[in-house]
């Protein structure tokens, strides 16, 4: 992690399920600082839970830096949190890096297919769209559809949406002012290079599959025999031990993107953007548009202590399957945040009952919780603070994350990293920070 | 509730959410009963939470009494639960009368778009459809994506999708052998019919609006001079209260169906099919097709005593943000089932913080746990048992079940209803039996 030089602090640690529960640390350092109370907030993103190679290290980590000062330049004009995570999500979304809007993963015919979704921790309101094409920023339908069902029914009665997909999505999104736009201006030069190349992949991979069937038809051909038939085909990989011969997989583009936010109200919100996997089946809906799965955010109030916001990423039917956001939100009404989190995603993500068959669970999440504190210092006696603890984890190979308050000159920005040995999809990552935001004076 | 005759006996109890807690008690009635332990098994469908009007309770009843009857065939043949629960869907879908499959609502745009999904207590599996058109029985589909993802990865490692929407889903669907049918198979003389008196209802209510914005605009008529304008209108309800002058709206069909069963191991299924709300923007998806709101179920194993499966019914938006389904499956581990549903219904749906803002909070669900026991009696020692509680509950006006255990010569139907005084919305209704199904002997 980069040296923290401001109001926010981080840290590492590396815990693979084994570990032990309690091995878990979080080492805190906060540091007061004095703000306007209207323009108190904190931010953090993430642009994707997948592979972030070094060579783009620079450019994610951009597009983090400049999605965590979109959200504090809305903050400081004192949006509320559901507004300033869209903000935040626009930016990443706009990135052709992402695996979201713009530069989007296309699809099995060649098309992007986009889920969004955004829960508002204030009024617990939800919105979310499913394959959803032609809009840049599918979270501004996801936006929209929240403010809008904040308004109360329609005419005659009717209840307004929260979740709308594929065509009549487009359409609703179009009819409330969002622009449409062409396809064209969504794929770049990457994801259309992406596709082709995953076709040539899985044209392979049916033929081999075909031959294989056949030659397991004709039972003419020994084990021995068959590696060598297709032995020499480039781009193929070996599994010895089940004697097949396996074109290597689709390239597998996860990073989605998403935000937290807690703004000087306190209220949380949580937005999460997708355009889901690569080669996906038209129609395909992931966890990013998927109440519960892609994000979630509760303010403070009854049984909750904190206020909580989750947003997640990864692959969609593992964490549409384990709930992930939601299962978040509730551990993180636990004393220890980071604890909470560890356990959860050792238990009810890679050591899920619900994932049982699958050999390697894929995802990760950021998390941010907080609650109002009194902040007694020599200089600022009987001020009111909120206390913001912010985590990311993840069981894939990296995952990018920025963050910012208010009381920063600029966001940090980090790529998360299992550590060398460690088995994506089988060990996870841990990190995160403490940063209090001084609210109002007494 | 009509007498049971046979393995099951029911009961009706009504409580208001502001009864004590304590104060439903739940009267057993069992029977044992031999049975070839191949053929054990027990199912309960629903018709909708909804209004089911007596003139057409015979036409519920007839349809929720096949339902039972095809899935018992089903069990008797030795399938397993999420194919009998499957078996069971397709007769409900397939009645003009259920607003699922044929006959269901149509939106605004007069089309019929579909939602479902099923789950697997044993593999944990789920399948889902969203805004599905042209498909007869969208239960098929959402079998079918279950059953496809258990077979593992797809060609070059893509994960199989387990929720589809929309064209996309439509081709998947008959791109694995399921037919599809014209619009106008699935549109009813009912529905077609209740589609355009709520188009007129809806225009009305438009213009009406729309004028009522230009008085208030205008600001020249007084609050009686607007009553007496618009007061002669047909079809008009008065709201004095609020000086507003409203259509009556739309009528409300929320009558999904739905089903849940336990076969002759012990495996839970269930599965939800739903046409939407009508006159519902084109594009939304309700509960049926999201995981942990329209359907559950879970085997018992790990922290899980009993069994549970789950499926609801009502209004989609309150029932997504409650994810009532699978908080139902949670609270049913408790020792009492009824108190646990009881307590559900009032603290996580009608008085949910998540619809906090809602006056009138409308959905219905039908629960089943079950566990093995010892059975003693004089006539067969140390034999095994399924001890299956089964129960419902529902806050709209009325709820139209069917029941049968493989034990049963015919099912039991039955429309539950509020008590007269009793506010839809507000109050609830719970009612269920428990049965008990000899498995194999010792």
């Amino acid at each position: 992690m980069e040296p923290a030089g401001s109001g926010c602090l981080g840290l590492a640690d590396v815990h693979p399920p084994e570990a032990g529960e309690g091995a878990a640390l979080m080492r805190r350092s906060e540091r007061d600082a004095a703000a306007d109370g209207r323009s108190v907030g904190f931010v953090l993103v993430h642009a994707g839970a997948g592979y972030h190679s070094e060579s783009k290290a620079k450019e994610y980590k951009q597009v983090c830096k400049k999605a965590c000062q979109k959200a504090i330049e809305k903050l400081q004009t004192g949006a509320l949190a559901v507004d300033v995570v869209a903000a935040a999500l626009i930016e990443l979304e706009d990135s052709p890096f992402t695996n979201a809007g713009m530069g989007s993963n296309l699809n099995l015919s060649g098309d992007i297919e986009c889920d969004a979704s955004t829960m508002d921790g204030k009024s617990l309101n939800f919105g979310a769209v499913g394959a959803l094409r032609g809009i840049k920023n599918p979270i501004l339908v996801a936006n929209k559809l929240l403010s809008e069902a904040q308004k109360g029914k329609l005419s005659a009665g009717r209840i307004p949406p929260c979740f709308l997909v594929g065509e009549g999505a487009h359409k609703w999104a179009v009819d409330h002012g969002i622009v449409s736009c062409s396809p064209d201006i969504m794929a770049t030069k990457f994801s259309l290079s992406a596709f082709r190349k995953n076709r040539r992949k899985l044209e392979l991979a049916e033929k081999v599959e075909t031959e294989m069937i056949q030659t397991k038809k004709r039972r003419e051909v020994s084990e021995n025999e068959c590696l060598t038939q297709y032995g020499c085909l480039s781009g193929y990989k070996v599994n010895w031990e089940k004697s097949e011969i396996l074109p290597s997989n689709v390239t597998a583009s996860l990073d989605t993107v998403g935000a937290v936010v807690v703004d000087h109200e306190g209220n949380v919100a949580a937005a999460v953007s997708s355009g889901g996997l690569a080669m996906k089946h038209p129609g395909r809906v992931g966890q990013a548009a998927v109440y519960g799965c892609g994000c979630w955010a509760e303010n403070t109030g009854g049984h909750n202590v904190y206020s909580t916001a989750v947003s997640t990423s990864g692959c969609g039917e593992h964490l549409v399957r384990t709930m992930l956001a939601r299962e978040c939100s509730v551990a993180l009404q636990a004393e220890d945040a980071h604890q909470a989190l560890l356990e959860t995603m050792q238990k009810k993500f890679v050591r899920s009952p619900f994932l049982a068959s699958e050999d390697s669970v894929l995802g990760g999440v950021i998390v941010l919780r907080c609650c109002s504190c009194s902040l007694e210092s020599e200089s600022s006696l009987n001020r009111e603070a909120l206390l913001v603890e912010f985590l990311w984890s993840h069981t894939t190979e990296s995952m990018c994350v920025g963050y910012m308050s208010t009381q920063d000159g600029k966001a940090k920005t980090h790529i998360s990293r299992l550590p060398p040995g460690a088995v994506a999809g089988q060990s996870l990552a841990i990190e995160g920070g403490v940063c209090r935001l001084q609210t109002a004076a007494n």
